[in-house]
């Protein structure tokens, strides 16, 4: 039988977007609201794998682009899907035979249950970053060397933009302009590809692995402990948040986060540098964990992730990180979406040696 | 025999587009140098009436969008055309089959010369306003009540960005917006339409029209007499530049000048109204002239348009006004380009009216 993505499904894949979504990504919670609305108005979404797909079977990849609070509103609109997918019509002369996350962390994971569901077509089990990030040149199809030649954008009011630029880049830089000139948000497909090319240049299974990560603390007796075997997440620190000093500079919600650890963490204290999401984690001057790997901060009870916009003084959590896509990892990966891509002055150490070498000194 | 525009054409065409620029629609200076070197490289230009061509011909109106600094260089450039054209020829199945201008006044008027050239293709004896005008939707066939549905745009760098609008505001709104993140300029094509949509829907004739004003003043004796009478204006003032106010708000180049009578004018004194455009002439607080009518400040001597960048105290001026294309005078576009559309809180009243009022009273 196909895997569908039902109700139920939705509460479990937000929870995992938003463990995925290192703080970012949006918010899950006006997603999850969207989702479940279209599931009952137009029925369950089929979930298909990659190679359920005939090669030559469009794929759209949608996400979400602007300011999260009118976003929250754009989403439980109805007609931007439909008018990219005329769109990709007249472009391709076929229409797209599926759709795809641009981004499985945070809300933007869970939006395009509500899409799908709004244009009667599956979810294909994948999306392009395996996590959150700020920047549409950082996916999977840039780092597998596809051009970025195609981005359809509708916004709320039935605006259509085509844009075939000249890189990534470029592609950013106006999307922004028209989405800024949009009212501030917009429904964007980038890289429409088809099935077969979507082979390694996509990160298969994410969407499964999100309704998984959701479900594994579900009942759990020790949610923490369930959460982390999940992930294969190292504990960095459990303690409360001290400190948390927020700025908005070149659009990124930037901030300095501070954790003081409690019980047995007692008298350490981790930082975490944040850009939208969670990219650095420090202590004692020591990385512990930094980007491309993901690094999320969990309600210390209910492993529930907290979104940086909901990160208050006095919360008792817990921070857990665990490693990327190995996609992320190549020359061309830590290239787009190193530490250095983000102005941090690192030579990327994935998390699970710079903890052996931890135990080891 | 077809017309074409020649070398020597592209002087007179220049001269006259600067008379109905009315001050503004880019310096048409850049946009000769850029047409006699286009039609150097790629030969004459033909110069075709919509009746020569077959209804279904698809005819490209372009204009130039941005800053006009940058624009002059832009406009030397080769390739935007040849974007514009492929995503015609995408969209549309064929490709066009000949260029339009969408402003006769100014720069704009000129430089379709060039692309034409770069293209290969005839240029339609026509254009969108038989002036100049400011913003995008105030064109002939937005009062024709043809839907704004259509704008490819390409840059100097090769991004190409089309926009299916909800309406011409919001093509406005958008395409400018595209135009900021590219650098500030673009060239534009927007109204797409088969050569029978045109018809009654575009203001024929005015390529020929320009060249015919630039060639009234060559050898003439009385170059201003010259251009008066081919012009059929109203003389509203000769005399000096004595006031000069300049102000840039809202993207647009504001202003006000002062020209007091000398000569037989000795002691009267008008006062012009700039928004781009010269809009609005007042003499002892009676207007004498509006928006959409056409008001041009030339050189005394030379009859030589002087466009709004180069107004100086001390010039020795006249200024002409005389009547707009009908089409300017029915409601729908007295509403799009009349004097309220411009922030002015006046009643049209056609040149040619004013003045005989003026005679009898």
């Amino acid at each position: 039988m196909q895997a569908r993505v039902s109700l139920e499904d939705v509460s479990a894949l937000a929870r995992g977007c938003a463990v995925l979504g290192t703080g970012g990504g949006g918010d899950v919670r006006p997603a999850a609201v969207a989702a479940r609305g279209a599931i009952r108005e137009y029925g369950e979404v089929p979930l298909v794998r990659l190679d359920e797909l005939p090669g030559d079977a469009l794929v759209l990849p949608l996400s979400g682009i602007g300011a999260p609070t009118v976003s929250n509103e754009m989403i439980q609109s109805a007609d931007e899907p439909l008018h990219i997918r005329d769109e990709i019509e007249r472009i391709f002369g076929r229409p797209p035979a599926a759709v795809m996350s641009s981004e499985i962390g945070g809300g933007n994971g869970v939006s395009p249950v509500a899409w799908a569901a709004r244009l009667g077509l599956p979810l294909l089990d994948a999306d392009a970053m395996g996590r959150a990030f700020p920047e549409v040149q950082m996916v999977s199809m840039y780092v597998a060397g596809i051009p970025a030649n195609l981005v359809v954008m509708a916004d709320v009011l039935g605006n259509v933009v085509t844009i075939r630029p000249v890189d990534g880049l470029w592609s950013e830089r106006i999307a922004r302009a028209v989405c800024v000139a949009s009212g501030s948000s917009a429904l964007m497909a980038d890289y429409v590809l088809t099935a077969a090319e979507c082979a390694g240049a996509v990160i298969e299974g994410t969407v499964g692995r999100a309704i998984a990560i959701g479900r594994a603390t579900e009942g759990a007796q020790d949610p923490l402990a369930a959460l982390e075997a999940e992930l294969g997440a190292v504990r960095l620190v459990t303690g409360k948040l001290t400190d948390l000093e927020r700025r908005t500079t070149g659009g990124f919600a930037r901030g300095t986060v501070t954790i003081e650890g409690t019980g047995g963490d007692r008298g350490r204290k981790l930082t975490l540098e944040i850009q939208n999401e969670n990219l650095v984690a420090i202590e004692d001057g020591v990385v512990r964990a930094m980007v491309p790997d993901l690094i999320t901060v969990v309600d210390s009870q209910t492993a529930t992730a907290v979104q940086t916009e909901s990160l208050r003084y006095g919360q008792r959590v817990t921070v857990l990180a665990w490693p990327c896509d190995p996609l992320w990892r190549t020359p061309k990966g830590l290239e787009t979406a190193g530490p250095r891509a983000f102005g941090y002055d690192l030579d990327y150490v994935p998390v699970e040696a710079i903890e052996t070498a931890g135990s080891a000194a």
